[in-house]
C-alpha cells in the first residue's frame, strides 16, 4: 500500500469528517501555544525578514488549519508595532499529501483573511498563500526559502508501514504481544523517517530560522506503555472478535499494522543531534485531557480515530467492515474508558537551523 | 454576483468535464508554441535563473493544465545540454481562482513527474510544485518572483460583469442591437481589468523576465465583428425563445451578460504601452478552425462551452433551465453551422518586463 496515496483525514463524512472531530488536535495546538509565541518573537527580533516564509506541514483540512497562521501573523505585527516596523509580506505555504482536500482550505481564504484584517485592526502586510501537495519525507520546498516551519499532529505518522512486521500477528500495532523485531522495525522506520524529515528541512529553512514540531509521543522509554497508543488496543481488539466470528479473515489483520511511532523524548532527541543541523530550544512533554475529551470522552474518541484513520481502514478492509470495526470499537471503548483513563502523550520540540 | 466565487471549469460532469471538452483550448496552446519556444530561450540564455520561476495563471484543472509546464522544462533542459548548464530547480506556480479544481492537479503531479523524467531521460532539476488560488486581477506572488509568466485562455474573462448594461435587453453580449453605452461598459470594463493585471504583474515579475498571454480577441477594430463572439448570438436566441414561452423570466434574461471582453490587437498594445512596465516582442493574431473542431462541430462547441460557463449560467438562471439552455444551443448550432462557419480568433502577446 502506498500511504501517500491513500492517507488523508477523513472529508465530509457522516458523522465523522476531520473537520468536526479534530478537537484534540486543536488542544495540542493551544498547548504548544507559548512555545510558538517564544519561538516567533525570538526569530522576528533576529531575522526581521521583510518577506516572512511560514510552512504548515501536514496542515490538513478543517479548522485548525489556519489557526497558526493567523496566530503567527498576530505576533508578528504585534511585534512590528511594537518596534515601529512595516508589516513584512508574509508567505504562507500549507503542505499536506495530495489526498488532503485542499480545495476547501482554498474557498476559506477569503474569509480568513478578512477576519483577519478585521481582528488585527492594524494595516497588515500584503499575505502570499499557497498550497504544496507532497510528503514532507522528502524536499517540497526550494533551497532556503523558508523563515518558519510549523508542523503539528503528522510527524507521528510513519513513511509508510515498517518493513518485516509479517510476524505480528493479531496486532494492529506494537503491544506486549509483539516479537522484538516488531519493535525494532517500527524504531527503525521512525529514525529513516525522522532523520529524513531533519536533512531535507535543514536544506529548506535558512539560518536561523525556526521550526516547532509538536507529534504524539511517549513519556518514557518504555515502548509498549499505554498513552498514545492506548486505543490501539481497543480497536485491535474489535477486529480480533470480528475474526474470531468469521467476518475478517486472519490473514487480512495480520497484515495491518498502523504506520504511527510515538517517540519518547530522548529518541526525538537523538536524530535531532545525530542529524546535527539543528540545535534544540526546547522540548516539552505535555498530556491532552481537556474538558472537551472528558465529554463523551469514548464517542469523541471513536469520531477522532475515525475522522483521521477511515480511509487507512477501507483501503485494506473494505468499507462496510470498516463500519462495523468503528461500532465495534465504540462498545469496546464505552466499557473499557470508565476502568481506564487515556492519557495522550504530546511532544513539542522547538529547534533553531545552525548556521 | 461575485465572479470569483462561481466560476470555474466544469468538473466532473455528465458529459461536459473541463478535462474532457478542452481541445480548443489544447489548439490555442499548440499554436502558441513556437512564440513559447522562442521567449523560453531568450529568457533563459539572458537570464540563466538557478530558480525558475515559473507561473501558470488560469491553469484549469485538466489536460492542459500541465502541457506548458512540461514544455518549458524540456526546452530548458535542452538548452542546459546545449549549453552545458547544470539544471536550475524548477518552481512551478498553478493559479487559478478559488473554485477551481486543485485537489485533481494535485493528485495527478505524482504521474505528470514521472512522465516528465522518462521523456527527458537526462537528470532533470527538482520541481517543485505549488498552487495559488486567487483573481490574477489582483496580486497574488511576491514581489520579482517570477521569471515566466503564461496565461492561455483566461485574459478574456473580465473581472465582472460591466456596470451600467442593464439597458441591453434581449442580449446577453454586445451584439448590434446593444445600445451604445453597453460597447462603451465592455471596453472600459476591460481597461480597467487588463491594465490592473498588467500593473500586478509588473511588480511580481523580475526585471527581462517574460510573460505570453493568449487570449480570445478580435481580428479587426468592429467591436460588432463575428468571430469569438458567434456562439453568444446563438445561444442568446436559445434563451430568447425559452422567454417566449414563458419558460424563463424577461428579467433573468435582461440581467445576464456574459462576462467577457475579445479584444482587438491594438487594444491589447494600447493598454500594455499605457501600463510602460513592459516591451511587445510579439503579437500574433492566429485562428483555431482544427480537425478536431471540424469533426462534429456543433457538438464538439456545445460541449466546450458548456464545459467553461455552465457553472456561470446554473448560478443565474438554475440547474434545470440551464440544462434546457444548452439542449436548444445545440439544436440551433446544428442548424446554423453549415450556413456559417464560425472561427475563433486568438491573441498571442510576448512580453519582457523592462529593467
Amino acid at each position: 500500500m502506498d500511504l501517500t496515496q491513500v492517507l488523508h483525514m477523513n472529508g465530509d463524512v457522516e458523522e465523522a469528517s476531520y473537520a468536526d472531530n479534530s478537537l484534540i488536535q486543536r488542544e495540542a495546538i493551544s498547548l504548544a501555544k507559548s512555545s510558538r509565541v517564544k519561538a516567533i518573537t525570538n526569530l522576528y527580533c533576529s531575522l526581521c525578514p521583510r518577506s516572512f516564509a511560514i510552512a504548515d506541514l501536514g496542515c490538513s483540512s478543517g479548522p485548525n488549519t489556519l489557526l497558526v497562521t493567523s496566530e503567527i501573523i498576530k505576533v508578528v505585527e504585534k511585534l512590528c508595532q511594537e518596534l515601529n516596523h512595516q508589516s513584512p509580506e508574509y508567505k504562507v505555504f500549507l503542505n499536506d499529501l495530495s489526498g488532503n482536500d485542499f480545495n476547501s482550505i482554498f474557498k476559506s481564504l477569503d474569509t480568513f483573511k478578512e477576519k483577519l484584517r478585521d481582528e488585527i485592526k492594524t494595516e497588515i502586510g500584503p499575505c502570499y498563500f499557497s498550497g504544496v501537495p507532497g510528503s514532507f519525507y522528502g524536499r517540497i520546498f526550494p533551497n532556503e526559502s523558508l523563515h518558519f516551519v510549523h508542523s503539528s499532529y503528522s510527524l507521528h505518522w510513519l513513511s509508510k508501514v515498517p518493513r518485516g512486521v509479517d510476524n505480528n500477528k493479531g496486532n494492529i500495532y506494537i503491544t506486549n504481544t509483539s516479537p522484538s523485531n516488531v519493535l525494532e522495525a517500527y524504531y527503525e522506520q521512525f529514525h529513516i523517517d525522522f532523520s529524513l524529515f531533519l536533512k531535507c528541512r535543514a536544506q529548506e529553512i535558512v539560518e536561523g530560522g525556526f521550526m516547532i514540531l509538536t507529534l504524539l509521543g511517549r513519556e518514557n522509554e518504555n515502548l509498549l506503555s499505554k498513552g498514545s497508543s492506548y486505543g490501539w488496543e481497543l480497536l485491535s481488539k474489535a477486529i480480533n472478535d470480528m475474526v474470531i466470528q468469521g467476518i475478517i479473515e486472519e490473514e487480512k489483520l495480520n497484515t495491518f499494522n498502523i504506520p504511527n511511532y510515538y517517540p519518547s523524548p530522548s529518541e526525538v532527541k537523538l536524530e535531532v543531534l545525530s542529524e546535527g543541523s539543528f540545535s534544540i530550544n526546547q522540548l516539552e512533554v505535555s498530556e491532552v485531557i481537556g474538558h472537551a475529551l472528558e465529554s463523551d470522552m469514548s464517542e469523541s474518541m471513536v469520531k477522532s480515530t475515525r475522522a483521521v484513520f477511515e480511509p487507512l481502514l477501507i483501503s485494506h478492509f473494505g468499507e462496510s467492515v470498516t463500519k462495523e470495526v468503528f461500532e465495534r470499537f465504540r462498545k469496546i471503548l464505552a466499557a473499557g474508558i470508565s476502568k481506564e483513563r487515556t492519557r495522550i502523550t504530546n511532544l513539542t520540540i522547538t529547534l533553531t537551523r545552525k548556521p
